[in-house]
């Protein structure tokens, strides 16, 4: 099977490429850009010689559908919507990076990212997250990837809120990145090495728009809620690690609590819950697209302190992408995405 | 005016050295060491080659109390106890960085540290935090500096305590702290630079022993508090930075609070509030002994979340003994302190 | 195929863990250790959780020989050699971490490591470096895989050193290596995080035990070589550079130096020559097999400096394992090592 | 005294700042900027509220003419060049960080940087390397501060440039520096963080124009040379460690030869030389004005390896530009230049 990318260029686009290189169902047949139009995409990414050198087109649907039967669009939001329609009409599944599909209302959206840019493509898509949505991903030609801090805090408390054990007016989500997460093409001096290393500063306290998404989904499963999340950069390139803090109604032990992830989360491929007593660290993820979760109560507390790791660029982007084009193409659920994680 | 140190061949010894060097009011005299002995300060720490060349002795503190006026220790907890009160009798001034004097309470020191070694003398220490004790340390002859993490969390949450605005019965404190704060003998593999790079962990989830300083000093301003409390390791080396969240008791507005804020610390040397939209990055701080603090509230609720910068080997320790020394010896409280932070 | 690997704590084992999980045609039979017998490998590594969980045996060569069709040896020099010479006795394939066998000189074995364990098995042994030594890795059932530095070193000047284009008589290799190199077992304060961050250092300057292999494979290649070597450790957990600095004999240009490189490596499915103008970064091979390599020449002289870049754990020592096993196992030579570099 | 600094946002203007605070001798009384004129300092280096409030006022000479009696320029070449010479004209001091007058020869600038902006101005300048140059520094009002490379190349190799001990013919300085020697303003892919993390390379290699500094000053104390000079970036974010490489021309050893460093250094207060069998690391100078040089021969050889360190920003930029004001005007050389390294 055949696939493009559009938006080759930023760290999305690299790990996808690296993903599809691995992945042995599909070979990537159409690279598309702007600035970058003529190169091969091993002159963008030198590591790549000579494994990958096709060359970067400008970006247009009609080569691509033509090309490919799966898009992917790893692009700013708004910016591929109309290419979207335009694949989507043509019967090419979709997989979109941007915030453009991710939440199924459009007031939430446009608080956030302004006006909507296509309100009638809602009803099809489907948030990428097959730990939640596995069926509807299955089902569906437009996956909206969800955002990397939300793919961790949901994962984090998707048991607590659908069993509603917890108190949901006060939900704290505490989560610290590594700085690919910024990208790699919008400078800011916080990102310039000097300035980053050794430096840790929160951002967008209490205002950053993955709130939403925790919010739509954690809602979803059970009663709505609304989270008070602070994201954090520290200086390190990959990885999230997402601390976050609830009240639960009744009291339990972390065993109990424990025993309903393992549960949750029986069949999942990618999410492994820990023992008791531990917690995992970003770097348990770092290159793969798995999650790792463990949690505690504090002693003589109803109050629940659940800690959850990924590789954002993995499955808190181009690995939830990979997962879920195998859903929807029908490959094997793990195709690709089976590398156990780079240590150290 | 003479100074000993007793354990200089630690993070908080050698910082101690180089602010000790740059004070207009003293000179070291004596260092204490166990395994050390014989050898020059310049030889455990490179770097003060032809600066501070004296030779380490084997702990003794009739010779410190003999050739200094002032004692620092920076030991573990226990092992200075018998010398401390020697040092006490003969008049001599001790500044103490182990927790054996933080806690006023026997029963909660031995939650965490077990059998008191001196619970006689915690009459005559005194909190080693001038922006809450300033009186108190300059009267004493034992000031017992705080942990870290502790300086971090009081002073960010210290106006909102005294002013009794927030609910204390769900208040966390998420904090990441660089690796400098695990010291410099006790090795782990976590670390080891190759596994402790580009990775986040959290430790001791609720259960972290300086919480209860956070609860005694905190409750000592308002009312009784019970925080939540996860300090995290990042790949850093030095520097603090607290996230507090708390939820008030009733509406405001982050200019009201700031300004609460700023009457608070009006006349402190070392804490900085920062205006209103703007939060500190732990870098502010590096390598000084100022706090910066700053805070918002999440729009439409009553969730306040404040960020605290530290230091944490010098107002988090190093410094903050020299504070006190200052204020107890009748120096100008800022002698040696008045250092920019280090950029980049 | 079954393999087995002795020694699976370190870096060089978890990363071969990592490679064979990977590779089709092979799975992990048995896993021998010390300290860490019976409990599972994913214990020792967490982030393999799920993926092996393969319980851990007390080093047993009858136990891996029948079990295990190849032996992978990941331990410190002369520890492993009795279980080699059981393991060749009984017809098994070995793949030696270790400089027991790298070195055909036993007088220049005997200077760096002492008495050599097992003079006798010299003969058979080839070094693991396919680009020099493909046919004789064929061949033999031990291969003794360079070290990292050499490897770096040896392939950045071979095309030099074979057509005996360069002084011999000053040569300087100048290594900056990733702190993994130092292993993951062995710790010093110079490996603890803030120690070892915001620090470079040389060592062992002029006298590294990993120089005579330099000499021994260049000069095998022409004339007798005497390099002049200094490793040094930078604050990054993966990848080596290496910058080598040479006279050559005659004037040159640098596309005339680049064509012979091209010609050399023109066949080799790992190693990668720069266009003239660009030198290639250590990030450029981090988490691949992939040697990258560049070079120019100061104007106006006859000054040539090339630079070389490996991933120290993977082209240095796992994936240089895995590439001869694949030659002297009959498999694809590239299979289980077509992983793109991870980026960034 | 009063002293007025042009360009202060960057990394040397920022440092100067700091170094200026501590001084006893100055006060700072003029700032001027051009994006950020209008501003008070600690707006653009937050950490530096209430520490340094000053206005940043439009690059003006006559006001800092009328203000100031010393001036530093730390701007691009050339860009300070008319204001430098109105206030030569009227009297003032001048430190001047860019490369404009560091180099005697006007063929050599005009090789490196293009046509000169004031060949008249060079007879009075003078390279502001006390430890070569003291009585000259003492003597001039226009200091040119050497470049960061050539600070330590210069250090690490003067003893044996001085003595004639050298071959000249090839003489290889290979140094590794932090990202800040890069600058604050000018961005570069290369300086984003996830790029320039686990990231060193060459850059450069044989044309960096630094070495003309390093030729010029070598070939002053004794016979003319031309390094082959290679400049690396390495991830952290201060300090340089240069390894050079050098051939004696007669046998020697390392005790002789450290000898000659210690009578060369015997009066400096910033340089130190260390024992026989050790090497300094990039952090010793860390925050300080010092630089540490260490060496070895490589045994049976007449090949000699020097490693030097310094910070970058301070021995190598705005610490040689205090010691310069220092000398020139009168005060105790090491005046704000005392503090001791900061560690870890």
């Amino acid at each position: 099977m055949n696939v493009g990318i559009f938006g080759v260029s930023g760290y999305g686009g690299v790990e996808l490429c690296r993903l599809l290189l691995g992945h042995p169902e599909v070979r990537i047949t159409y690279v598309g850009g702007h600035a970058t139009v003529g190169q091969p995409v091993s002159q963008i990414h030198p590591q790549l010689r000579g494994q990958l050198d096709l060359l970067v087109e400008a970006s247009d649907p009609k080569a691509a559908i033509e090309r490919c039967d799966f898009l992917f669009f790893s692009l700013e939001s708004k910016v591929g919507v109309p290419w979207i329609r335009e694949a989507l009409e043509a019967g090419r599944k979709v997989f979109d990076f941007s915030a453009d599909f991710r939440l199924s209302s459009v007031e939430a959206y446009q608080r956030h990212y302004g006006e909507h840019p296509a309100p009638d493509l809602l009803a099809q898509a489907v948030y990428g997250l097959p730990e939640l949505h596995r069926d509807a991903v299955r089902a569906t030609s437009l996956a909206a990837l969800p955002g990397c801090y939300p793919t961790s805090a949901i994962l984090a408390l998707a048991p607590l809120a659908q069993a509603r054990m917890i108190h949901t007016d006060f939900l704290v989500v505490d989560s610290k990145s590594g700085i690919s997460g910024a990208g790699r093409t919008k400078w800011a001096l916080n990102y310039h090495f000097p300035e980053a290393n050794e430096r840790v500063a929160a951002y967008s306290p209490g205002v950053h728009r993955h709130a939403s998404e925790m919010d739509q989904e954690l809602g979803l499963l059970g009663e709505p809620v609304s989270v008070t999340f602070t994201p954090h950069l520290i200086p390190m390139t990959r990885g999230i690690l997402t601390t976050a803090y609830a009240l639960l109604k009744e009291d339990a032990t972390p065993a109990e609590l424990l025993g309903r992830y393992a549960d949750f989360y029986a069949d999942e491929p990618f999410v492994e819950v820990m023992p008791e007593g531990e917690l995992p660290a970003s770097k348990y993820a770092h290159g793969s697209n798995r999650c790792f979760i463990g949690l505690t109560i504090q002693p003589g507390t109803r109050k629940v302190i659940v800690v959850s790791v990924i590789d954002n660029l993995i499955k808190g982007q181009a690995g939830a992408g990979v997962q879920c084009m195998n859903l929807m193409c029908g490959f094997d659920e793990t195709a690709g995405l089976t590398g156990a994680p780079v240590w150290p």
